[in-house]
């Protein structure tokens, strides 16, 4: 049984609480459990989630932590592999059939300074491009490659309302 | 000669600096030519691609524009399609192979409100699942399917420093 959670360090509520609130929404569409996220805690970016859940389905969660690092050591105990998303790694292309192996994976991405002590403690340095981009774009891309893309077709079982694709305009129905 | 741009609707300094320049920066690396922006002109955002430009490589620019619609038409005037990424649209699987076969395209991301008038506008409404996500996710994995993945080993000739991907730590080097 496959299970992919997120570590998203750092959160600013502020500075971040857009970029944060679209990497959650990301997580959980693509199949994630869960996100963890430190540095502020903040209410607005919970309920948020919590309010797409209630409308889209799905029961993927999100969870404050005051520290990172033992969170990490914790899930190393509990076999998972840690990967670290950072322009600095080994490129995905190269490691990705390695990783798929993992059924049980954290993931960490910073925002723009991320400790050395991360890299440490990952079990994997992964790079999109080594070129500055985002830690959104490279979970998303991380995420698509893990899943072969079959993360696309995830259907929520409880989703209160469903959009039908239409090739101009907007079709939302009850389920 | 394959030629990709992106339209970001609605750009607001304050609330949209940091995932604008993620858009941005994904567009830069991952092969795009430029970004057209709508909304508040934002000279930090334009710096930010500037400077990453001249450290990292590659020629990407960046144009406020004050008029997205009049835009829109030029380019179909120019023989571009016009790509518009919505939860509401056709899903990217169903139509990437298509859409590879146009060479010039102008893809719309909007931020949360996108105007009807845009839908009727687009040759494509795509939709990357039909959940909500993000513009930014939306756009990356768009450029992912249709570069076929390629977008991820691209060099700039015209780099000042490059980045050797390491399992740990960071290894930058001048070119």
């Amino acid at each position: 049984m496959i299970n992919v959670e997120i570590l998203r360090l750092s959160h600013r509520i502020h500075r971040d609480i857009r970029l944060s609130s679209h990497v959650a929404l990301t997580c959980r569409a693509f199949n994630c459990s869960k996100m963890y996220y430190s540095g502020d805690k903040d209410a607005s970016l919970e309920n948020t989630l919590i309010g797409i859940n209630k409308k889209f389905g799905s029961n993927f969660t999100i969870e404050h932590i005051k520290n990172p690092e033992r969170l990490i050591n914790d899930k190393k105990n509990d076999d998972y592999k840690i990967i670290h998303l950072t322009m600095y790694g080994i490129s995905v292309k190269k490691k990705i059939n390695v990783i798929k192996e993992e059924k049980r994976i954290l993931i960490i991405i910073g925002s723009e300074h991320v400790p050395g002590v991360y890299y440490g403690l990952a079990d994997y340095n992964i790079s999109i491009t080594s070129q500055p981009i985002s830690e959104l774009s490279a979970l998303t891309i991380f995420l698509h490659e893990y899943f072969d893309g079959k993360e696309l077709d995830i259907k929520f079982e409880n989703a209160k309302v469903r959009i039908i694709p239409q090739e101009k305009g907007k079709k939302i129905i009850n389920s």
